[in-house]
């Protein structure tokens, strides 16, 4: 039986070494890297590139991308785009290759490379994800990006809710996974309420955002799967 | 307000460096390392001196201690006491010094020798360390021993279980104690049948070692507390 398991953090990736390169790692940054990524592609972007830091986000938009740099929720100076998924859909991104940090997902996301599949997942394509992994052969690993090194309950909650969703089909080997799945199952009938007394989303109310709180946590928006195909993003149809 | 804060591994210590010489951390391996110690000093053990091998623990047999060493939930040959907590209900143990060194638990508590105090916490023992706190003005870290860097279940319910009776005189800053509390909500109404699926559960269960399951999650039955005076744990009464 194949196996799902649940990074809660980056800072635990070093658990999963050895698996990691016979597994499909499947990141999640709920608010909001992740939620934007997906949004962005069910509206036509050609690619992102994630890259860790801001210096290297810049010297990509003197390349000719759209950059968008974020760092503790909030827009860094002189970048296109936010890291509002509601900055997304706008039809002058349609083929366009956007550049993004921001500071949890993407680094999520370059520290995965090893792994056989990297997807991006989140609420919003979450049964894509799911019919996707169903038809494949391979160990899955959830990596939650945190913040900042630290678990967070959105991300646990994605894992929790993917896991609900293929529990019948893999084995969930370690208390992490365990975790998630109950956490998921207490808080379904109310996301909304049951973050309402996380830290992120109170650092995000901090900045009004709660109309990006709201739209993260729907599920099964859109189909498509972001995919890391070299050092870029693309678009995976399911 | 004094702030309570959950470590789920020692694998993430290093988030918490810059906070843990301000703070009390208490540290839990429920199953079995820190329900023995306290069993050991409610029956009259003088000192149990943790150590982070096999061969320091060899050493200090050599020098007259009564010797526990604990690898991947079994006891190592040649040495005086297991990791059961029934072993630890002897009179021939009374005014004994112990060294131990077991898979998770004390390597625990040698990483948290920077904070103010490092008290050893368990169902066992959870009012006492309730009480305690409850007159101390320190900020309180719980760290979870978990099993090899994961996080564990067990040791997140002891955490939820700790920072229920304390909520009302502490904050909880960030999504690991909030965890912690709602899957201790989840489950405080019956803990084996909770814990029952989780990982370390299902290895005890492979070395029949289901009655100290059942002991260890016992809550209030000794008063004592082990803390941590130069490399010693020694009993504190509360």
């Amino acid at each position: 039986m194949k196996t799902i398991d649940v990074c809660l953090t980056p800072d635990l990736l070093h658990l999963h070494t050895d698996s990691l390169e016979n597994s499909i790692v499947v990141v999640a940054d709920v608010f909001r890297a992740t939620s934007c990524m997906v949004t962005a592609f069910a509206h036509g972007v050609n690619s992102i590139t994630p890259v860790a830091t801001v210096e290297e986000c810049s010297q990509l938009q003197g390349r000719g991308y759209l950059a968008a740099a974020e760092r503790n929720a909030k827009k860094v100076d002189g970048f296109d785009l936010d890291n509002s998924p509601f900055s997304y859909m706008d039809e002058r991104l349609i083929g366009a290759n956007i550049a993004m940090t921001t500071t949890n997902g993407t680094y999520a996301i370059t520290r995965s490379r090893n792994a056989v599949k990297v997807l991006v997942g989140s609420f919003l394509n979450l049964e894509a994800v799911v019919r996707f992994l169903q038809g494949e052969r391979y160990d899955v690993l959830i990596l939650c990006a945190g913040w900042k090194g630290r678990v967070n309950l959105e991300d646990t909650l994605f894992a929790g809710a993917l896991i609900e969703r293929l529990k019948d089909e893999y084995m969930v080997p370690e208390d992490s996974g365990l975790m998630a799945l109950r956490l998921y199952a207490q808080a379904k009938n109310d996301l909304p309420a049951y973050l309402a007394p996380s830290s992120h989303v109170r650092r995000l109310h901090r900045l009004s955002i709660h109309k990006d709180i709201i739209y993260c946590l729907q599920h099964d928006l859109y189909d498509v799967i972001p995919v890391l195909r070299g050092s870029a993003l693309v678009s995976m149809e399911v």
